[in-house]
């Protein structure tokens, strides 16, 4: 049997234990040929191709339900489940979700993308099978050491150790989240893997458990099994196991990659009773060697030679610098200038270039792990304590920690400096990463100050002037990707907090009245049309002396665009002021933003298209 | 030396130790006095009046930062530091917070009010000490159980265990959150103090311990007490310590009322460097019988009668419930029909009385802890298993589950029914506690239903309609306190979603637009004043019908009013379909909300009355 006669998991349960090998391999090779030329998320996939293999080897999906954390390893789920001919159009515009999603797969049990949600929603799920009395149902949360940092994760625990829900936990540990996985828990997470003696008794373990009883049930053995590993673990940590400390039974760790131990060990859990957790370890980017060396480059790496297997830079010469680059370049500059500053990340320090500062001021930056609540409440107690935090959060990640910016920053008025980065429509990640909330979100907490960039050299001077004395909190939103050609190495300017500029004045027909990046798509048609811009910079405070300057001028037509959501955004907010003060001008305005409905996956291009915010829609609303 | 001899903890320190006690004694009768006649929270501030004393002893605040964990714990940490005399305004109107509040003294090293922050925070200005060379200052967090269940504080000790701040977390196990304490944790801790052999070991590390040098440093005693607890803890758990596992010292359990131990104990862990945890026994509601018996009805129990200790029933016969109460007696009713209903609370089960539906149907109800992140996810997972959660969550905490909301339940149309308790102003416990950023940042959630009763028969129509097949997430937000005498035990009745109504017709001059409990406030203006009432029900999907019709009438004057933020909320939903649909009515629009400040603790009319959304500013409206 070969991958390609494999439609389903029940194709798969017909192959031999000792082929399954195979089949991973061909799976394997699979993914490393069809992202070469399809970008998408590479290491964590090919990490976890045997563990896939055993679990829909040894459990009924559908009926079983597999919930994969954060859900970027799920692609050999995937391509086993159905979706192995479509593979190719992952990620791409009406092609398969890079995550799990409901709606794509009855395969898919919950849909994912940000992470640490697995335990939650698994327990959830067992709790209704128990609730319904279906009791043959399984329950599966595949969760990295990574997400298991997120807070999330460990209410889950303190509430699984509790139940009697049918619940297995697989720990998938490969030391990694995007970047290196930091904190308590990893350093004990590799205590528990590197211990000698340890190691010695889980080969005897293995030993006794290697029969040759394929997938029956023996009561005897798992009893031996359970006795055998509680030894080990004992013996591997001095005695210590947080996960037993919760009620929750720990088993392992075990090898990743030899999937008939896999397989048994899976088999003999699937007749436990109750909560579970099952420790794996295995390595991101297996089976590619850049990869495993160098798995952060490789988490998302873009096309890559199928050959070498090295990256294809698409970085042509004179392309501008990434938002990302001038974030992390700026930022670095600032702190040699103001020894208060330092930077915050929670697990994204290489997606954000915070990973330039981390190399030259290591002791002045922070990867706190993926814990976005820890990371803001962190920064307003180092504010209290007299410095200046920068904490770079990607605005989609940043709902996390809503609560905190609220109460811990903005009520205490602290200066802590949020850069939201991947603000707007992010691509290819689709609906769970788009940053399409944030401005409506945070528009409403008082004491903000909320600007986001036309360009780079806007984004320069923002993160000048939000370090400087007494600016409270800040929050500076910008996109993914290349900047806009603009000078970035000026030296850097105070800009006035609420206040925007006019960069055209066009005829007296048209304005457009736009917040960010957006700005240059009006630019443009501004040009053909020859309509007056406004960057307002300021969602807040706003620029009400400029709207009012706005109103006198009589314009037929006054467009205001964004890229973030209408409902409680940029656009509302000027029209409420219109509404107001200026009643007459309103029926003029038209908003340009993203509609009141989850944006799916593609080009940003595309999406901006959809969404009516691109250049054609705006050029449309002069017109309409 | 008496307690009013004390103002300050300098004052405090010239006490020998031997008369602490003393001075304990006094400040827990003042507590239980001052608060028999002003109400506040009760039990968790007599639960650590000794620990409190210990620590304003040992440390030098405020150049030592002390940070209370959600803070209603503090009344004896504000007595000592400045505020006695002041203290009888607690929780009033001009008077001090219930809470720590950086602005009220500068002993509040940071504000507090939501749980599980208080280890972020101090971990945050720890490293800043660090980091400008500050070695002398002390770092305290004080955390009780039940906080320690909530994300945030794990992904905290996941940091605090790598960093080599100069951090002490003080864990204050009382067994109790505001309900009883659940989940792993809590067992596990009961595990760690019942455990009798450690007992007998921690009377020999005492006996050790118990010299006579006062506050001096002893090394080789360190050393000794490290070795003893260390060897105490292993055995006390069967060699398990799930704080060790994250590489943070602890120490401990201590009895919280033994002033002498207690000093003896953080005088040593002063001198130690590092992140250590120090595990402190205290029992709520400590010295008034009834609190101890009954820490969740003296959590924050009203009047009490100070000589015998029971709680003066202030609702008088005839009353109308409370809409916890109509929640509470409702959801049990919806359940006895429909066996998919299961009710979620995190750790508020008496507060938003579950407790009611958790005495009947236990197997149907889940208190998962402080935990909001996790309840919307399992609500989710429920969801997707075939259940209908009703997840019930106080408005100001679920900006704790945000993102939840968003990914885990909006963007896959699973049918949870958020029941936002306490929306709006809650009076007393000021602005973190206060409901108002709840509609502004769901209305932008694709998918939402959100919707806001004006009386108890509305709340338990919308309940009803909610959990009908097919709805959807459903948000359901209503306030803190006594309902409006509707008839709430009529049949249920189903209502359509997005659709408003006419409550009052009125003369053609005036319309009120409103939604949620503030309509009655519209109702008994519009009868002075003969105006229309409309009370729009759901702030999403908007009425637009009932809106056209409103616009069509030539009213000289509409005004909103809800009592939610300005900045995005229901007001500027209805001026912002004006301004596109009907744009020549935008100039007859007034919008009532709250501006965009937090608002203090005070009497809920007062507050109402602050922020111009009262009868009185609903009457001016018209007028102006």
């Amino acid at each position: 049997m070969r991958l390609n006669d494999i439609n389903n998991p029940k194709d798969l349960k017909r192959v031999p234990v000792g082929e399954l090998k195979g089949i991973a391999d061909e799976l394997r090779d699979y993914i490393i040929d069809t992202l070469s030329t399809h970008p998408g998320h590479l290491a964590s996939s090919l990490g976890v191709v045997e563990l896939t293999v055993a679990l829909h080897y040894v459990f009924n999906a559908p009926d079983d339900r597999i919930v994969w954390d954060v859900g970027h390893q799920a692609y050999a789920h995937k391509i086993l489940t159905g979706r192995r001919e479509r593979f190719s159009t992952i990620r791409t515009y009406g092609g398969l979700s890079g995550f799990p999603k409901r709606s794509e797969s009855e395969y898919d049990a919950f849909g994912t993308g940000h992470s640490s949600t697995s335990i939650s929603a698994a327990l959830g799920m067992a709790t209704a099978s128990e609730m319904l009395g279906d009791t043959t149902r399984s329950h599966i949360a595949v969760i990295g050491d990574g997400a298991l940092t997120g807070g999330e994760a460990f209410e889950a625990l303190n509430n699984v150790g509790q139940s009697k829900a049918n619940l297995l936990i697989i720990l998938n540990d490969n030391g990694i989240s995007i970047d290196k996985a930091v904190g308590g828990l990893n350093e004990y997470l590799t205590r528990i893997t590197a211990s000698r003696r340890y190691n010695k008794l889980k080969e005897q373990v293995w030993h006794k458990l290697d029969g040759s009883d394929g997938g029956r049930r023996h009561d005897r053995s798992i009893g031996l099994f359970q006795k055998l590993t509680s030894t080990a673990k004992t013996v591997a940590v001095g005695g210590s196991n947080l996960f037993e400390s919760l009620g929750i039974r720990y088993f392992g760790p075990v090898d990743g990659y030899n999937i008939p131990q896999l397989v048994n060990m899976l088999q003999r859990l699937r007749e436990l009773e109750g909560p579970k957790l099952l420790h794996v370890i295995t390595t991101k980017g297996k089976g590619l060697r850049q990869a495993e060396e160098n798995p952060v480059a490789y988490h998302s790496p873009g096309k890559y030679d199928i050959r070498t297997g090295n990256q294809i830079n698409s970085t042509a010469e004179g392309t501008p610098l990434k938002y990302q680059e001038v974030f992390g370049r700026t930022i670095i500059e600032l702190a040699e200038q103001n020894p208060a500053i330092v930077g915050i990340t929670p697990a994204m320090a290489t997606g954000c270039s915070l990973n330039l500062m981390m190399e030259r001021m290591p002791e002045r930056t922070f990867d706190v792990g993926i814990a976005e609540q820890h990371a803001v409440t962190f920064a307003a107690g180092l504010a209290a304590g007299g410095m200046v935090p920068f904490c770079n959060i990607y605005s989609t990640f940043a709902q996390r920690s809503y609560d905190q910016i609220i109460h811990d920053v903005a009520l205490q008025g602290l200066q802590v400096v949020f850069c939201l980065d991947r603000a707007g429509l992010v691509g290819d990640d689709g609906p769970t990463h788009h940053g399409l909330f944030d401005l409506a979100a945070l528009r409403p907490v008082p004491g903000l100050a909320i600007c986001a960039p036309l360009d780079e050299h806007e984004l320069r001077n923002m993160m000048y002037t939000a370090q400087l004395p007494d600016k409270g909190p800040v929050v500076i939103r910008y996109p993914r990707g290349c900047s806009e050609h603009a000078d970035w190495q000026s030296p850097f300017e105070e800009l006035e907090v609420g206040r925007g500029r006019c960069l055209r004045k066009g005829r007296e027909e048209t304005a457009f009245v736009t917040l960010g990046t957006v700005g240059n798509d009006a630019l443009r048609v501004a040009d053909e049309v020859d309509a007056a811009v406004y960057d307002m910079r300021w969602l807040k405070p706003l620029d009400t002396d400029l709207l009012d300057t706005i109103a006198s001028k009589g314009y037929r037509r006054i467009v205001t665009v964004e890229d973030g959501v209408r409902k409680g955004g940029f656009g509302e907010a000027v029209m409420e002021y219109f509404a107001v003060h200026h009643p007459k001008v309103v029926a003029t305005v038209r908003i340009l933003a993203i509609p009141d409905e989850f944006v799916t996956h593609g080009p940003v291009a595309q999406l901006k298209h959809d969404c009516r915010i691109d250049a054609d829609a705006i050029a449309a609303a002069v017109a309409d």
